[in-house]
């Protein structure tokens, strides 16, 4: 099963990564840019085939190792 | 108009990134992940209300300062 799993900073929490995109993007010219915020996304390719569990197991990954349940939310979408 | 931008690397493209996750997943006992690529998620929130002119602008973004497009790929989505 792939999964495509997205990690962002959960809403409130100062991004600072993409308040320098915004920066950088004004000085290139472009206006109108309300609001930038930048986040990671995983492709995930794994060897369990029954949906239910690779998904479980995707979750628990995400809890474990790739998201900062802190400060970040994550979304699991199969691919 | 707001924006989801995904930037990846191109297939072929070593992910250094992607493959300590893939070594850490095993470490903490994960076994059977055939692979990780880790890519970048962009939200972008921009005052153009016209679509394709939004679309223009964002795809214009990404060619000159979000994505490296030697070895990145991107791809836009409307949220």
């Amino acid at each position: 099963m792939k999964y495509r799993i997205f990690v962002t900073l959960k809403p409130g929490v100062l991004d600072p990564q993409g308040e320098a995109i915004r920066h950088a993007l004004g000085a290139l010219g472009f206006d109108g840019v309300n609001s930038v915020r930048q986040g990671k996304m995983i492709e995930l390719d794994l060897a369990e085939t029954d949906a239910a569990k690779a998904e479980t197991i995707a979750r628990e990954m995400c809890e474990r190792l790739l998201a900062n349940t802190v400060i970040e939310k994550f979304q699991i979408e199969p691919v």
